[in-house]
């Protein structure tokens, strides 16, 4: 019979860690390397040794439980997420993929199952970048991305450092992270789609390229009652056919997605045409070829726009991140799992980012995503049922097994 | 032969009083009731004394002089305009309405003509609002649409009030301005349809109706990521949509206006569909009636797209103005003047406000347009030829003869 995780003990395990850092309307706020972050360490240590892990820290201060396996010259199987939440966040972004791992070990010790490979429950520090920026810090130093002496040099909004919040903790931090052989991470999804189409499990095959761009467009400021329609050249009529065809841009692929989450015109006087208007577009798609595609598609829809409404265009490349295709047999062995358990199960891409971005750069890796209810995160809103812990929980399980 | 205008005159007085508050750029600072707003009304006393005028003030600082006519018994005809500027004005808005007058005293002092009403030279006090909010502010106290203690009490940005410099001064303020018969005021027209029409003289038959709405939109913050192009709402798409709207009901009617000045999106980050977003409606119309429906049916256009967008929106009004029909005696006489001088002339309604829009509500009142280059006005780059100033004011000077 399939080994199974105790539902009932997630679900009790997750309601006992939401204690810290409650906030009165159902979320957490439990920042990275917090007095919080640091309790819900200090609980997640004591549990794991418990188990008979062995709990180190790295250089930037990620928690790594080891689990010896029968095998100890291969590399271990790494399983979690992260434990810091947003200033008003959900219960379960990151938490779930630490407790489903914590969970995954006491069923194994309970069914007296030993792994081949040893396995490593991982907290990485610092995920959300609520506190300090950016994002993914720990995980991108793990993988190489970032540098370390710079990552540890980042300060929150009262000037404190991510390094000297490690000394303040008092923790000992290894030289470096254990070696890993695989990589899992569940998480909820934190988008609609799963819930939508009533599917319990998603195979997360990779995570979407992403380009950022400002685009300021430039008319000509101009009375608003003596100017007549035919006269203008109105940059906010010009960015408003330009929301539009981002829009179109976004929705002509169902694997594209499109944004425009930030707009404002200037000089911004009620009875003037405007100057300028300035609004950013954030285009993904989880292929390079075609999100370059949208992207050039995109430059010469703005420069025939603006020229229709007689205005100018100027268009700036902030940011830009390839996409993330992940491991062939971590994926099969998530799609194997999920089998096995009779639960239904769909390929999706990330949306948005995580650990497993960066580790996929050095260590094979996956995701299993669970349904969130309206795909709300980041949010006290956030939710799940007992169920979809427990589902996710289990395929994470048969993953680990399977993978050994 | 028809009496004229000494155009180089005319000029050359527009020319020296443009170095009272010139900027280097060659435009004019001369807010209301600065030193440079003062020493240019202790000019134009001093000239319109020489002339034999009677100089006085009411009680907002609004200059008078007054020239005897053959009847005392009856009310005079007024002429005049503003001297004040913008910060960063031209050397035309206002001014050549006041010194036009000034020209037409001359012309008829030189030609030994005097008028069967006495003449009323009007340097109308703050026009522009650019130092003391509202603008028109003087005028509007003359009509009665303020309240004038509560216009002396309006503070510039240093806190000082439009009373204390009046004081400041030591300026004699009358209890009352004088009786006007009827008040002709000739502006640039600020806007560029006299210029693209190749016409010399608008015939200024009133001022738009205006209507200020506040645009409110509402959709759904979500990740910009993990949300469907289908599962959003999203108010910036939404504001889009609407903005096309409001351009497509001022282009449906020659006689209309409509701009979106400020629109800017909330919370504005790049990654994340915005939450709401605000945005400035100005609508125009010459007849009350039509603005009427346009509102009504933008209101209508609002809330179906809205809708379609999956957002909720709310419209605020924020100000109406009623539009004005100036006398037709008065127009008659503008028409006249212009058709004995052999000027091409078009019937125009003004799309900014003037001082002759409170007068016409208690005395008859029209106004007389020239043409300035590229409609371009509030700004140093303001320019009319000596030709279109020497066309205007000739209009003026036979509109006064055939009304007296």
């Amino acid at each position: 019979m399939t080994l199974r995780v105790n539902g009932a003990r997630l679900w009790a395990t997750l309601m006992e860690t939401a204690r810290i850092g409650a906030t009165p309307d159902g979320g957490l706020c439990r920042l990275a390397l917090s007095d919080e972050d640091a309790a819900v360490r200090a609980w997640l240590t004591a549990q794991c040794e418990a188990l008979g892990g062995l709990v180190t820290l790295d250089p930037m201060g990620s928690l790594f439980a080891r689990f010896e396996g029968v095998d100890p010259a291969i590399a271990p199987i790494a399983m979690g997420s992260h434990l810091d939440t947003q200033p008003t966040g959900g219960k379960f972004d990151g938490v779930l993929g630490v407790l489903a791992a914590l969970e995954v070990v006491r069923t194994l010790r309970e069914a007296g199952r030993t792994t081949r490979h040893a396995l490593v429950l991982v907290d990485w520090t610092n995920e959300e970048g609520a506190r300090f920026a950016p994002a993914m810090v720990a995980s991108g130093v793990f993988a190489g991305a970032f540098a370390q002496h710079e990552a540890l040099a980042a300060a929150d909004a009262n000037g404190i450092t991510l390094g000297a919040e490690l000394g303040r903790h008092g923790w000992a931090l290894e030289a470096q992270a254990p070696a890993m052989g695989a990589y899992f991470e569940l998480h909820i999804e934190q988008g609609p789609v799963l819930e939508q189409a009533a599917v319990q499990i998603g195979v997360v095959t990779g995570v979407q390229g992403i380009v950022w761009l400002d685009v300021t467009v430039r008319g000509a400021s101009r009375h608003a009652g003596t100017t007549p329609m035919a006269a203008r050249q109105d940059p906010v009529q010009a960015a408003a056919s330009m929301a539009m065809a981002v829009d179109r841009l976004g929705r002509a692929d169902a694997k594209a997605r499109s944004t425009i989450g930030q707009m404002h015109s200037a000089p911004g006087a009620r009875n003037t045409v405007a100057d300028w208007v300035r609004f950013s577009v954030d285009l993904r798609h989880p292929e390079a070829d075609r999100l370059a595609v949208m992207e050039g598609e995109l430059c010469r829809m703005l420069l025939g726009l603006a020229a229709e409404a007689g205005c100018t265009v100027k268009v700036e490349n902030v940011w830009r991140s390839a996409p993330v295709a992940f491991d062939a047999a971590c994926l099969a062995a998530v799609r194997g799992a999920a089998a096995s358990l009779g639960l239904s199960q769909v390929d999706i891409v990330s949306g948005a980012g995580h650990d497993a971005v960066y580790v996929s750069r050095v260590v094979p890796t996956a995701m299993i995503f669970v349904p969130c209810k309206g795909g709300i995160s980041h949010h006290p809103a956030e939710a799940i049922t007992p169920a979809q812990a427990e589902d996710g929980a289990n395929v994470l399980l048969q993953t680990v097994l399977c993978y050994d």
